[in-house]
C-alpha cells in the first residue's frame, strides 16, 4: 500500500475524552476512531490488524475441528427467558421490532447456539461437537471505558462445545486450553499471558482466564510459584501476613465514644491504633433468610464468593441498616461481633487471629471498643476461615509462600457450563441404549478487538506503537526521503520487489516539501511497524538501504540487493 | 471437509413460517437457520457461500482503490439529527445506553462515514477517495419477509466516495458501475443482471440499481430494446396502448346513480363499461398547500414521483376526505374532474386521451357520469402528461416500441448523493486557490446476504439448490456408496488428492447402513454442489469414478487417474 492512497492521517495531538493508553495510541496513529461511547471505527490500518488477529484465532479453532458459523446479534426474548437471563442480565440492549416483538442484542450466544445445535444433534454419535463464530457483540456497559478493552460494541470469537459426559468435556477443555495458548503465542503475547483460575460463576466452581501482564490491567493475578498456579484475585486463597505492630501484653479493654468517626483512617487516628488492629464486620442475609456476620482484619475486604462457599449458600445480600440495628443494637459502623446474640452465626477470617489489643465496633451506636483480646474479651472461634479478598503481601496458604502479584488484562476465557443451558432448553441426547442423557457444555471466548487494545496497551514506547510482527498491519515501512526523483523511482522499484516477495510494505511515497524525514520517521514510529527501510540520495550512492528495527531501535545498513533476502529470514 | 464432521443435517420437511423459496431451500439444505423474524444464522456451509460472495465483492472494491474500513453499528443521535434522519427514517432501531445516551443501529452509514472522512481529508489533494466496509446492518422492517432478501439484520457492503466536482463524481460513478458489473459476472449471475435506472430519492434525479431477472422478484423492470435501457417501474416513462374497446360514435352523456358502487370491477359491471373507459382521479395537497387533481385511465395508477416532477413540487400528500368534499362537492369515489372550479389545477395522463364515451366521478356523491367525450363534455387539456405507473403492455414514448417487462430482485445499487451529506456536516474542501468548495458524494451498496438469497431464488430445481461454481461451498461432493470398506479407503485417498490439488470437496463418508446411495445423492442435490463424484465397488473394479454434473444432470465415467486433471480444467 502507498501512503498517498491512504486517506487517513496520523495526528500529533493526544485525543481528548479517552481514559486509556490503547485508545490514545491507536487514535493518534489513525488505526481507530471513536464514533459513540464504547464503539469505534476500524480504519484501514486498524482493520488490517484486526483481521490478522481474527485469522490467527480462526486458524487455531479450525485446527481443533471447531466448525465456524455466524449467528445474528438479534436474539429472541423467548430463549433468553428460558434461561432466566432476559430480566437478570443488565447489559442486554432490548427493544421492539416494527411488528411488536421484543428482541435483544446478544452479548453472548448460549441462548442462540443451544437450540441451534439441539435441532441437529440428537444421538450419542453426533457428539462431541464444537462450533464457533467471529461476530460483533453488544453489551450495555454502565460506563464504556478503556478504549478497545471495554466497549459497548466489539468483535468476539465465541465457541461452544457439547459433550455426552463430564469426562469428555474435561478432555476437550484441555484441547481448547492448548489452542488458546497457541493463539497467544502466535499473537506475540505468549510470554506475558498466563492461564489463571477464576470463578465459575453460577455454572461451575472454576473457569479459566487468559491474563496478560500489564500494569494498567483491570485484573489482579496472584501467582503461586511452588504450585505453578495463577489465580484471579477474586478466588485466590490467602493467608494474611503477621501483623506488623508490636504488642506484647494485653491492655485493658475500653469503650471509646467516637461519634461520626467511621472511616478506617480517621478511626485509627482517633483511637491511636494502626489499621491492622481494626476489624471490619459486615452483616448479610443469606438466600434462606439467615442473618450472619463476617469479620476480617481492618485492612482487608470481605470476599463474598469465598463467604458464600463457607456459609454454604447460593446468594448473599448485605443486610439493611434497619436489620443491622435490630439484630446488633447498633448502627452500621459501630456494629461488631462483640456480645452478639448467640443465635447469630459469625464467620471470622484467619487474618483476625494472632492479634493483641484489637478494635471492633462496640455494638453501641457512637462507640468503639479497643484493646480486645481473644479469650479474655471474646471467645476464639472453633474455626477461622479464609473469607477475605486476597491482597499483595498475602501468602498461599497451601505453600506458605508469598504470592507474586501483578496486574493483567483478561484476553480470553474458557468456561465450563455444565448442564445450565442444555437443561434450560431440555436438550438431551439419546445414548447407545436409547435412553435420554444430559448434555455437558463449555464455552470459549476471545475478544478480537479487545486483543488489539491489549496489544497496544502493552507494546509501545513514548514514540508510539510497537506491533508484534504477526499482527502488524505491514512488516515494512518504506520511506523515501529528500527531493531527488531518482530516490523515489528506486523506492518504487523496491516497493514492487517487496510486494512480489510477499512482504507487506507501506510505502511512504509522499514527495511534499513540507513532509521531511523527521515527519516520516515519526509516522513510522507512531504506526509501530517492525521495520523501517530508508532510501535517500546517500544510500543510493552507497548501494545500500538503512534498516531500522522499531523494537530495538537498531540501525543497520544492508546492501540494496540483499534487502529481500534479509527480510525473508 | 468430511460430512461426518459436520453437525448440521439436511431436512426433508419444508420449513414452516417461511414465505420464500430461498429461505425454504437454504433451510432444508442446512445453510441457514431462522433465529428471530428477519435474522438468520449462517451454518457452516452457508457461511462458506457468504464468505465467497464477500470476498468477490471485496476483491473488486480493492481493485478500484476503495479502502476497506469497519464502522460500528451503534450510531450517534447527534449525527443522525444533523441530516434530519433521526426522526424521519422509520427503520431505525433506537434505544438508550446505560449512561443515558440515545443511540441507533445504523441501517446505512452516511452519518458515520461523512464526519469520519471529514476528519482526515481537507485539501483538494486528498480527493477523490472512496472507502467501504462489509458490515452487519440493522433495519426495522415493518414485516421481515422473503428470507435473506428482506431481513432485519443482514450483511452489506457499503462504499462511499468523495469528490471535488460533479464531473469527477460522474467519472468515478462509471468505475463503480463497471466494478459492479464484474462482481455479478464473477458471482455467476451476470447474464441475468441488468443496470436499471431508478429514482434518485431526495438526492438526485436518478440512481442505478442492479436487478437480477427472477419471476419471484419484488421489482418490475421495463426494458426498452431500441434504447438499450432498463428502467425501474417507479420511473419508467410510458405511453398507454390504444384502448381495446370499439366505439365509433359519441353517445349522450349521462349521470347514473350508483350508491356504494366504488371498486372498479363493480363499477364496470354496474355501468356496463370496460375498465379502460373508467377514469381514476386522485386529489393531492402540494408542499406549498395547493389542492390539485390528477387523473389516469381507470386501469392505471398515479405515479407520485412523476406527478411531483410535472407539478414541480417537492412533496405531495393525498388530500383528506373532508378537503376533497369541500373542494369538489363530492365524496371520494364520486369526485372527478368534471365541472371542477377553474382554480383547481388538473393534471391528466396521456392514457386519458383517445377515448370515446368514458366514465368519471360525477362530482356528486353517489353519482357517476358515463359517455363523457372530449370537447363536447370536457375541454381537452392543453397538455397531457405521463403521470401513471407504467405497466406491462405500455410503450416507450421515445421509441414507440412496446417495453419488455420482467420481475427482478435488486442485488445492488449505486447512488449519487450530491452534497446532501457533506452539506449537513459542513464538510468542504480547500481548493488550489485556498477557497472552500462543496464536496460531491456517492454511495454504492451490495447486500452480501441478500445476494446469497437471490442466488438461491434463481438457481435451483425441484431437487434443491444449484450454486454457481464461484460461490458454491464446495466444488465436489464425493460420495462413497455401498458397504465395501475398500471403497471408503479409496474415497479417502481421492479426498486427500482433491484437497492437495486445491479442489474444495465435501466427502460424504457416512458408512451407516441406514444411509443408502439414494439419501447421499438426494443430499448432494439439495446442497447444490456443482459436481458429484460417486465411488462404489463397481467403479473401483472398472478403475473409474462416476461424475455427475448438478447443473446439466449429465453423468460421465472418468478414469480414476484422470479425475483431478478433469476437474482442474
Amino acid at each position: 500500500m502507498k501512503y498517498s492512497g491512504l486517506y487517513v492521517k496520523t495526528q500529533k495531538e493526544t485525543p481528548s475524552g479517552e481514559d486509556s493508553r490503547n485508545a490514545e495510541l491507536l487514535i493518534k496513529a489513525g488505526f481507530i476512531r471513536k464514533e459513540v461511547a464504547g464503539a469505534y471505527s476500524f480504519l484501514p490500518l486498524g482493520l488490517r490488524v484486526l483481521r490478522k488477529i481474527e485469522n490467527i484465532v480462526r486458524e487455531e479453532m479450525n485446527k481443533i475441528g471447531a466448525m465456524e458459523i455466524l449467528m445474528p446479534a438479534l436474539a429472541s426474548k423467548e430463549h433468553w427467558s428460558q434461561t432466566n437471563r432476559w430480566d437478570n442480565m443488565g447489559c442486554l440492549y432490548k427493544f421492539e421490532t416494527a411488528s411488536g416483538t421484543e428482541v435483544a442484542l446478544a452479548p453472548t450466544h448460549e441462548e442462540t447456539v443451544t437450540p441451534l445445535v439441539q435441532q441437529f444433534a440428537r444421538s450419542w454419535k453426533d457428539f462431541p461437537l464444537c462450533t464457533y463464530q467471529i461476530q460483533t457483540k453488544f453489551r450495555n456497559e454502565p460506563r464504556a471505558k478503556s478504549g478497545l478493552l471495554r466497549g459497548r460494541e466489539f468483535l468476539m470469537k465465541d465457541a461452544y462445545s457439547f459433550h455426552t459426559s463430564q469426562k469428555d468435556f474435561e478432555r476437550y477443555y484441555e484441547i481448547q486450553k492448548e489452542a488458546y495458548t497457541k493463539i497467544y503465542e502466535r499473537l506475540g503475547m505468549g510470554g506475558l499471558t498466563h492461564i489463571v483460575a477464576a470463578s465459575g460463576g453460577d455454572f461451575s466452581k472454576h473457569s479459566h482466564e487468559f491474563q496478560t501482564e500489564c500494569v494498567t490491567g483491570e485484573d489482579t493475578v496472584f501467582f503461586s510459584k511452588k504450585r505453578k498456579l495463577y489465580l484471579n484475585k477474586e478466588i485466590a486463597e490467602s493467608k494474611a501476613p503477621e501483623v506488623s505492630y508490636k504488642a506484647k501484653e494485653e491492655l485493658p479493654m475500653k469503650e471509646v465514644e467516637g461519634k461520626g468517626v467511621i472511616g478506617v483512617e480517621d478511626l485509627c487516628k482517633f483511637l491511636g491504633v494502626v489499621e491492622e488492629q481494626t476489624t471490619k464486620t459486615l452483616f448479610f442475609i443469606t438466600d434462606s433468610g439467615e442473618f450472619i456476620a463476617a469479620s476480617v482484619r481492618g485492612n482487608y475486604s470481605i470476599n463474598e464468593l469465598k463467604l458464600k462457599e463457607v456459609v454454604g449458600c447460593k446468594s448473599l445480600e448485605l443486610a439493611s441498616e434497619e436489620k443491622v440495628k435490630e439484630m446488633t443494637g447498633a448502627e452500621i459502623g459501630y456494629a461488631g461481633i462483640l456480645n452478639l446474640p448467640k443465635e447469630i452465626k459469625v464467620f471470622m477470617d484467619e487474618s483476625m487471629d494472632n492479634r493483641l489489643n484489637f478494635e471492633m465496633g462496640a455494638n453501641k451506636t457512637n462507640y468503639h471498643t479497643i484493646n480486645i483480646n481473644w479469650g479474655r474479651d471474646l471467645p476464639k472461634p472453633k474455626k477461622f476461615y479464609d473469607i477475605k479478598v486476597a491482597q499483595e503481601g498475602d501468602f498461599d496458604p497451601e505453600t506458605n509462600e508469598k504470592y507474586e502479584v501483578f496486574r493483567a488484562i483478561e484476553v480470553g476465557n474458557i468456561f465450563p457450563l455444565s448442564t445450565k443451558f442444555s437443561d434450560a432448553f431440555n436438550f438431551r441426547y439419546i445414548d447407545e441404549g436409547g435412553k435420554e442423557q444430559p448434555i455437558i457444555m463449555g464455552c470459549y471466548g476471545i475478544g478480537i478487538s479487545r486483543i488489539m487494545g491489549a496489544l497496544a496497551e502493552i507494546f509501545y514506547d513514548d514514540k508510539g506503537l510497537k506491533w508484534p510482527k504477526p499482527v502488524s498491519p505491514f512488516q515494512v515501512y518504506l520511506a523515501a526521503i529528500g527531493r531527488d526523483d531518482k530516490v523515489y523511482k528506486e523506492a518504487e522499484t523496491l516497493y514492487e520487489e517487496l510486494n512480489k516477495a510477499g512482504i507487506e510494505v507501506l510505502y511512504d511515497d509522499r514527495q511534499d516539501k513540507k513532509i521531511g524525514p523527521g515527519q516520516k520517521f515519526a509516522d513510522h514510529e507512531l504506526l509501530g511497524i517492525p521495520y523501517r527501510i530508508v532510501m535517500s540520495e546517500n544510500t543510493n550512492k552507497e548501494g545500500v538501504v538503512e534498516l531500522v528495527n522499531r523494537e530495538t531501535g537498531k540501525i543497520e545498513k544492508i546492501k540494496r540487493k540483499d534487502v529481500i533476502e534479509y527480510l525473508k529470514k
